[in-house]
């Protein structure tokens, strides 16, 4: 990556932005180096996190909430891990749909292909909005499907995190996990031209106060995505937490917690590539899972036995 | 854990069994001592993956494929990840909905609560299934949620893997992910009374055809849960899988493959706990974060320094 590279990027052409993306998405140390580079620029931008089940209407939201802050002349920027169900490689024609509604060039969105682990989807969004918040974008939204241990996942990933919920037939907001609860800031109860949409909303409110364990009470937020209802409450909402976070040194706090976060995720990775890359290591592994094969070992013992060459100097 | 407890178990009664998987779950050192003490017992019973999206009908087609299994004679056993939606805390209510239902002791449910991530859900499926099948289960379904990288997860938990799709509206086979088709060795297209059904799934006869590579084609089975339609054809298509693995020495293949893995993510968690559990990382990181916060070094130059402690004797 030459220094013209990055000139173009930093003189603002579209065009750069995506291929520096691409090198980061593609990892290993040229993507690190782009990072490394844009480092200092990062950290203006406000993240939105908008999470939710596959068919929740995400998408939908995001385009219409980027359109008020477009009216605001804000720039905006979209990362949408794989928009379609877990079951289809949806990325790649998610790109193709929404780039062709991304006519106005003040929405960058990328979309990512998943990843070998939902902890490297997590890093590989931060990384790509870390590209865009140097890019000078004002809001990135990261667009997030809401599977497994979701709230471990993106608890620091945004300054404002939305869960998108719908009222299905016969869902009960008790049923809700309490990770999720705790790790919402503004609820959107989307489809609430359904049936039960109301007594849902009213009850995920009630769930909401009772709970409540800080100043801030997560405004549940009532929309119909697809015909553009209640988009300017879940914007003002939004803007709300933004004001509040601003307030009391909260968001020097989040940025830390975010920072220690990051630190210790790219750290885990490449503690695991040191390890099982090495020699010593990988040969041990086959003698010892030929014992375990032979039945003279059981797998625990057997990783306890692979872990003994580890050392962790207190000096360095 | 007393003498007296195992004794209860390999008794076979199943309130020892519950006991045992219970601190398993639970994991630390006393879930390992079960495990190890467990481990020369295991390895009788088939393993029959069922993995699919959440609201494909996975739960509906064990329950009747189980009851093939019960009247040919077999003792059955069933581990399902969270059986609701990734919103919901189904467990808890999925277990006690499923636990009336298996009124015949010949079926053991069991299902697990979501863990840290999905490798740990994957780990903590094997091990329940590594009790069962020490209890003297013959076959033992493990249901697992298709999310994320499944086919990362669930590649060797299984001796059939069966990956049950629905043909919904606007889906379209050609988007299948390509991990998906290869991890399945029997498909299934239920809910086959719907609109589409039959070309979706002459349209997967085709795809699979074409890429055929090993021995093995992937048959399509067309159920209707609900309605018990196609049972016996999945469970004839299962043992046909199993009579296909019995030869040229293929089961044993699987059983390394899934034992070196097992070793693998055993160790993998463990370096982790042994990493960040030692007090000079932990001290580390905290320096080394209030550096990154202050902007004079990036995360990634930062992982790179907390890692510097490493070291792995080549002796040892």
């Amino acid at each position: 990556m030459t220094q013209d590279y990055f000139d173009r990027f930093f003189a603002g052409e579209t065009l750069a932005a995506s291929r520096l993306m691409s090198i980061v998405e593609a990892g290993g140390k040229a993507g690190e180096a782009v990072l490394n580079r844009l480092f200092p620029e990062v950290g203006r931008a406000y993240r939105i996190g908008v999470t939710g089940f596959t068919g929740a209407g995400k998408s939908t939201l995001v385009d219409a909430v980027s359109r008020r802050y477009r009216d605001a002349e804000k720039s905006v920027g979209v990362i949408a891990e794989d928009p379609s169900s877990p079951f289809t490689g949806g990325a790649i024609l998610g790109d193709r749909v929404r780039m062709q509604q991304a006519s106005d060039d003040g929405v960058f969105i990328r979309s990512i292909a998943s990843r070998g682990s939902e902890t490297g989807l997590s890093a590989c969004a931060t990384q790509l909005a870390d590209v865009l918040d140097a890019f000078g974008r004002d809001i990135i939204f990261l667009e997030t499907i809401g599977i497994g241990q979701l709230e471990y996942r993106i608890r620091h990933m945004a300054h404002t995190t939305c869960v998108v919920l719908t009222p299905d037939a016969g869902d009960d907001v008790q049923s809700l996990k309490s990770g999720l609860m705790e790790v919402g800031e503004v609820f959107v109860v989307n489809k609430a031209d359904r049936e039960n949409a109301r007594r849902y909303a009213d009850d995920l409110r009630s769930m909401l106060e009772l709970r409540q364990n800080a100043d801030w009470l997560p405004p549940v937020v009532e929309t119909v995505g697809t015909r553009e209802k209640g988009i300017g409450e879940l914007h003002e909402a939004i803007e709300r937490h933004r004001e509040y976070l601003s307030q009391d040194g909260r968001l020097e706090e989040k940025r830390v917690e975010s920072l220690r976060d990051r630190v210790t995720l790219v750290a885990d990775e490449r503690l695991r590539e040191l390890f099982w890359g090495n020699d010593t290591i990988r040969k041990k592994l086959d003698s010892i899972v030929a014992s375990v094969v032979a039945g003279k070992k059981s797998p625990y013992e057997a990783a306890r036995e692979i872990l003994e060459p580890l050392a962790i100097n207190s000096r360095k």
